[in-house]
Parts: structure tokens; sequence; C-alpha cells
């Protein structure tokens, strides 16, 4: 696994290139890719020859935003596959493998059985068009309670369900995306990990949670950078993404304000020191 | 349809024999069978001289306990099992029609689909063997969300679930259990009643909710009397109710002790004269 | 409900306009709709303009294919779905309100609930997208085992299993294509029929079967006319179907090749007097 | 592994003593427990010191018929339960760890969905009970298309299909009983069986099939002895659990009315010789 720079995730308004700077500069092992970026550059050419660059300076590449809305009306998810191809066709130019996703994880008109339905259907559908491209799908189930108990219907809030999900839509190109933050605030352990392999990640991210709020009580958006507080045992965690024989890119997403009263650099060198120890062989 | 005295329904401690004495009193047009009183008879034909009497005092049979934990460990179920046919028997020698247990709304361990599949593959069995016996089942889905998101699973809290519960169980002397506290709760309307026949209701609970608090604060034991303080809206519940041409008992089951402070006598001619509000045709 | 001319059903090479003259002529109540007409007429007010002169000779529409094909590669469905608009502009310009497909009974790599949730998941899409056109999908089971026994994986061949996709599906849209044929072939009886109503069927196909042939021997494109063996009990069909208050098209579609041995009047003559037999009340 | 000697799967009316003795004369590693002999013991003692004497001979226990009839009617089902913990006593005192039946690939009634929540529900149920008692069941699919496709509605007859049941009933101490002659005639290959551990096999059996019949034209009572004709690969099936790291009984179960023309010591030397081939590593 490699340490992956994720400007988007931190908070931090970087344009492309300045990333793929920066995450140089900062030793990272890799940076998002951007398809907004690739599409201005123009050609399939272009494209692959920006990709050789960013390789040059041995960065990977680590994941893009799944480019269809998984559960959006069905007129949406059908622009979404029109617009599919322009999309699938840059990243293939890139070398990107790995797209990602999050599941809301309540409905207000959708029970959790329809819900599953819809997405079992779309997921099947999606992964079978993306795999014809070579991208594998990465799925974030979110874990505080302080967001899945705000609507009627709750759905996927945890791990075993995110993978029963997986497995129902029958797609080999799908795989978690597995946060620190979320597997806490779902109330799992390291042994809810065990037997995990690299096929089943798509990408780690890791993030510590406020020490004076219950479980229970943590909010999405507000958490603490990695090994601050030890509330979540990243030890453990990391463990077992180590013993699933992880490869792919690790990140940071804090949803922390406070990073803007830093400067970029001291922001990312910080960063790029917890993910470098989270990625050292425990 | 016809009012039902359930004194476990209203927290008052009568046996029996007074419970159908009470009934006839305040005119009330059912009472709810006693599983442990007909086992006290010593026979069958005690306990169907017992149902006739009750029939002479123009009293229908309610719905009593059904006598199997759907939930319960497989050892408690198997349990349950091996004891049911001593019960089928005595009720069905009183011609009891109807039995009813609720659905417990989430659960620490099994996430929802397993849940689902525990309760479909029990509620199957059981509903076959109670078929036999003449019997249908009642299920009630549990509506406050202060009670479904207790735990790390929520479960089927709406009658759209519970609906279709009943159906991938294949069984056809299931239905629902309709409280109109619950359907409250879950945020449904009487559109949500719409297309219900007598088929599908197994009984029916009329209980109104705080003023003094909104829908998602409402707890599931502290309730208020029907036509109480207008929060629920049982013109449009009664009134899908009578739609659907339903032909059984509905009670009241408030969860309030300050009735305690009440006579029995005072109690009950209270609620005889609510259920009769709801009961007579809009 | 009303007679329908579907030339394509009964192998008739007649362009779309020669089959309005002739339903007109031999009266039929309507005829199937020609969206690569529809296309030919180069805007929807020629489509508008056309649609009307059909609804002046008295003729209302039947159904039309639906131009997605539910179990194709995800990149033809992707395919059809992006062409999708075009034809539903047609389609509704001109008023029609059917569109059906079949559903292949068996497959050789996708074992039972693989190939339920390919359905289910692309049903529900299909039919968000029509529902939004006005547009009603109608499903037609295959019942002959001589088609659903030859590959490794039977798949929906009763009205039961496609009437449970349906309902797993979500959609309100979407009905049965019942067929004489099928319901006879899957052992089926007039029981089976019983309950349905107006919203579930979506189109109706009456034939009847070889009397040379057992029921589990009968082919799928090698049929009778209706009444013409009275192997199916078309009585009985007819009835449950005149009892569900259906008000769609009824047609034959026979695959019998000998028909070419008469002129088309002929044959559109013997049909129209069949099919009125089938419509006229019971 | 182990050879493993089960007289009624030879069709060989031997009692259980009987084939201990023969199945320690001719150098199986395994024998049949039996039910019924360990009944007639008369006590957990008795049974619990055969088990030790067995053992004593270098015998392994095979596999013995789960007591429970997974599809019959729900009262047939409930006895089974009824009966369930004296036979669990027997099998525990004697160490024995697996129970195993055959799933029927079709049914009349009960559709594919129906049928497989059934299955599901039962299996649960039954396997908690089991693995009270530390006992693992084994399911056996049916592989022959000459057998599945009789009735209305096939079933399971795949592997695919068996462990997806199996995953859905979310039980942990099920497995497959893995026959060659379900595995060829259900079209499988050796790719299908990669990935399978030692927990997801509970018993083997190998057996070839005729020569003169298209794999479709098999019959499920009609096979042949292991490496008797070369129809099914055994080197790829057993080279498969080997890799699999299987721990448990190998059998053969022949369906051959010719065993009967030889001596029975002839028909075990046979059998133990072509088990012990199949038993060494590859």
């Amino acid at each position: 696994m490699f340490s992956n720079l994720s400007a988007g995730a931190l908070g931090l308004p970087l344009d492309h290139t300045t990333s793929i700077d920066l995450a140089a500069k900062h030793g990272f092992g890799g940076v998002d890719p951007d398809l907004g970026y690739f599409r201005s550059l123009g050609s399939t050419t272009a494209v692959a020859e920006h990709a050789a660059a960013v390789r040059d300076k041995g960065l990977e590449w680590g994941m893009t935003g799944l480019p269809v809305p998984l559960d959006g009306s069905a007129a949406e998810f059908r622009q979404a596959l029109v617009d599919l191809p322009e999309a699938l066709e840059l990243l293939t130019a890139a070398g990107v493998t790995r797209v990602g996703t999050w599941m809301r994880p309540m409905h207000d008109d959708l029970d959790y059985l329809r819900n599953w339905r819809l997405h079992v259907g779309r997921l099947a559908l999606v992964a079978e068009l993306l795999a014809d491209a070579g991208l594998r799908i990465g799925l974030e189930y979110i874990g505080p309670k302080t967001f899945w108990s705000t609507e009627r219907f709750p759905f996927i809030h945890s791990l075993r369900e995110a993978r029963e999900l997986i497995a129902d839509s029958g797609a080999t190109n799908v795989g978690i995306i597995l946060d620190s933050y979320h597997w806490y605030t779902a109330g799992e352990s390291a042994a809810d990990l065990a037997g995990l392999t690299d096929a089943d990640i798509v990408s780690v991210d890791i993030n510590d949670a406020r020490a004076d709020r219950e479980r229970d009580e943590q909010q999405d958006l507000d958490r603490r950078l990695p090994y601050d507080t030890g509330v979540i045992d990243l030890e453990g965690f990391m463990g077992a993404v180590h013993a699933a024989g992880y490869s792919g890119p690790v990140k940071v997403e804090p949803f922390m304000k406070s990073l803007a009263e830093q400067t970029v650099d001291e922001v990312l060198a910080d960063i790029s020191a917890r993910l470098d120890r989270a990625v050292a062989e425990a």
C-alpha cells in the first residue's frame, strides 16, 4: 500500500498539478487523479503523457469519484450512463484503476429492501461497464448513527452489509472503501476485518474521532487526524489492512476546518508523516 | 369490527373471568382469550364449555399472544414448537382464531437482511403449523424512532416492510396488527392504508400521542388515550380500517400508569366509549 | 378489451399503413403501433397526425416492443438507454401506452437468483424511465418445458414468478402479457388467474395447442389457432380475463407457417372472428 | 482426507458391526456411523465405549444422515425437531461431527424463490441447533437434468447455487457434499471448485458416469465406479479437493445393482483400492 494525497479529502483547494508537485515534495506515494484536468488536456494522448509524467515522479494514482450516482433518479442515472464512455476513455488513457463512491445510509422513501434492490441492480450494471474499461469500484459505508438515524429508513451502515451487497451484485471488480472512522462508528472491531483480501479493498482512509463524544454521538463531518486522540484503534485497523495484503492508496479525510489555519506545507508534512506511520509494516 | 377488552393492554390486573364479566357490563364486543386460564380448566371439553358461555354473553374472542418467540434462539424456538400442540389444542377448543406478536424493530447482531431471513423462515413454519389449527397470526410493527434507533441494526418499523415480510413468507394466514400509534410514529398516512382488506388485518389498536413531543421524540411506552390529544389522525386511520371491511377486534393499549388512579369501572367505561366512537361507521 | 391486429404475431409481412387499413376492414378494435414507421414520418407532429387518423378509423393502439433488451450485455443495455428518449418521444406523440417484451426462461451462465437480480434491477430502471413517458411495460413469461429445460439454469416460466418479479421491481407501470399458450404449458389453471386486475395485465394473447402432444411436449413455436383443437381451456382463460376487468388488446400469435397458404383477407377474417368470440362477454 | 466405507451408499446390506470389521479388514480409513445401532446400545456411555473401540481399529467416523427433512411439511419438520435432541445426544457421545442430506432439485408447487426461502429458513434453524452439538451439516446438490427437469419448478442443481444457499443461511457449520457425479452432470469443471476450503466441504463422493450417454442424458441412479469409464475427470476433481485441503471422508455411491453379483469382500477390496487412488496426493 502507499500513502496518497487527496487534496479534496483534506479540504485543500489545490489544483491538480499543484497536488502532484506537493505529493512528490512531501513524499506521498500517490495522488488522486482529476477527471476535470484530464478533460482539459484535450486528447487521450495528452492524458497518457500526463500520466507518464506523474509516474516519473514516483507517484501512483489513488482513486477518483465514480461518475455515476447510484441512487439518483432513473433520469439522472441514465444520463450518467450516456456520459460514461467519455470519462472511461480518459481514465483508461491515464491508467487509473480505482473509482469510488459512498452509500447514503438512509432514505426517506425507499425502505431497506427496495433500496437494496436499487443498489444491487445499478451496481451490477455499472460494474460491468467499468470492468470492460479495467476499472474497480470502491464502495464506502457510512457508520455514524447521527447520520443513518436521520430519515425514515436506515440503510447499509456496516462492513458486513456492504460486503453482502457486493456479493449480491455478482460483480468481481467491486470492493470496499475502508475508513477507520466508519469502522469505529459502526461498532466494528479488528475481528470484523478478518479474512479480507486485497481484492476486497479498493481504498483505505484513516481518521481518528473526538475524545469528548461517545461512539453514537460522533458526527460524520467532525473527525480528528489519525493518531490524534487514540479513540480509534488504528493499530488494530491497520494490522488487519496489512494482513489483507492490501496494495492500494491510504489517505486521510478529517473534515477539520482548523487545517486551514496552517500553511499547506505544514498540513501536508503532518499528513504524510501520519500516513507513513500507518503504511509502515506493524 | 368490534370493541375489545384487553385488560393486559390497559395494564389492569384483572383475571380472565373478571375481564369477561366487565367486558359484558361495559358493553365491549369482545374480550381477549387467556391461554393460562384455558389450561387451568383441565380439559378441552371444559374449554369449549367456557367459550360457549362467553359467546352467550355476546362476546367474541379478541387475540392472544403467539406462543412462539419468532426471534428467540434456535433452542428457544425449538422448545416453543415442542410445546405448541398443547396450546393449539386449547385455542382450537375455545374457537380462538387470532394470535399475535410484535416484531422487535432493531437488533445488535443481526443486520437487516439476516434478521429478515430469520423472520421469513420462522414465520413461514409457524404459520403453516397454525393454519392447520385454523388460526391467523397478527404481526405488529413498531414505529417510534426512539426505539428502532437504539441498536446497531434497525429492522422492520413500517407497514410496507411488514407487508412485504408477510408476502415473502408465502403464508396466507398472517396479517397485520395495525396500531395507530405505530402508524403515526412511522410517518404514515391514510394513503398508506389504501388497498388493505379484512384478510390483511388481524387486530387494530387505537391510541393517541403526547402533544408536547415531536413525532420522532415519541416514546413507545408513553402514549395517550384515543381522541385525547388529537395528535394522531384517528378519523383518517379508522376511515381506512372501515374501508378495508375489517371484521376483527379494536382495542386500546395506552401504556399510561395514570389509569391506575381511576377505578376499574371508570377506566372501562371511558375506554368502551372511545372504542364505540372508533367502531361506529364514519 | 378489444381485438387487435398484430401482423407480426401472425407472421404476415404487412407494412404499417396496410395493417391499419386491413384492421379497419376486418373489424379489429386495434392495431399494433410501428416505431419504425413513426420514425419515418420525420416529426412528432406528423406522428400525432397519423395517430389521430388511426383513431378516426375507430382503432386503438395495441402494443409494440420494449426497445431495451432486459438481458443484454451491460454495453447493449446502456446503448439502448442512450437511444431510448427518441423512441419514447415518438411513442408519446402517438399516444401509445403499451410496450412489451418476453423473458428468456433459461440461461447457460446465470443461475436463477443472479438472473432474477439482473431482471429486477434493469426492469426497475427501465420502468421508471417509461413511467415518466406515460408508458406501461408488459412482461411475457414463457411456459413450454421444451424451452426452459434446454440450458443449465431454468428461469421464470410461470405467472406466479412473473408477478413476484414485478412486485420486487417496485414498479407500478409493469404488468403481464398473458398468453393462453404459456398459461397452459406452465400447467396453470383459471384459479391461478384469480385476483388479477386490469392494472396487472398489459396484453392478452390467445392461442391453442396441438392435440397430438402432451403438455410437456408442446413446442413454443408450433401452436394452433384459438378454439382450434380445444386443448387449451380458452373459456376458463377468457373468463378470468373478463373477471379482471381487462381493458386492453387481445391478439393471436400462432407461429403457424400454414397461414401463408391462405390469402391475407382470409386469414384476417378468420382471426378477427376468433378474437370477437374471445372478447365477447362470456 | 480418508477413504470411507459407506455400506448404504454401496447398496450392501451390512450391519454396523460387520461394516466396521470389513472397513478395518480392507484398509478403509473410516466408516459411516449408524444412529440406529447407537440407539440400540441403550446409553450414551455404551455409545462412547463403542466409538472408542472403533477409533482403536484406526477408523474415523464418516457421515450419517441429517435426521430432519428440510423440505417436509411443517408438521413433519416440527416432529423431527421434537425428536432431534435424542439423536444429537447419541451422535455427540460417539464423537460424530458430520451429518448430511441432499436437496431435491425440483418441486411441483414451490417455485424457485419460495423453495429457496423454505430451505434458507429451515437450514438456518437446524444448523444452529446442530452447532450447539458440535455437528456440521453437508448439503448435496443433485446435477442430472433428467432429474431436475421432471417437475414444474427446477431448484438448486449446481455448486454455485448450493454455496449461495449456505451463505444466505448465515450458518458457519454447513458445507457441501461434493459428488463428482453431480459436478459432472451440472456441467461444472475444476475451475468451479477453485477457492474451496476444508470448511466448505463436509463429504466427498467419487463416481464415474456411463460412457454411452450424453451428459444431459445421464440418470441419477445409474452410474459407474470411479475411474471406470473415464467420462468424469476425476483427476481434475480430486486435484481441486486436494487443493482445498479437505480433511474428511471420501466414499463411492454408484447405484449399481451389478455389485451384488460379486462377494462383499471382492466389492470392498475394489472400492478400497479406487478410493486409495483418489485419496493419494496427486
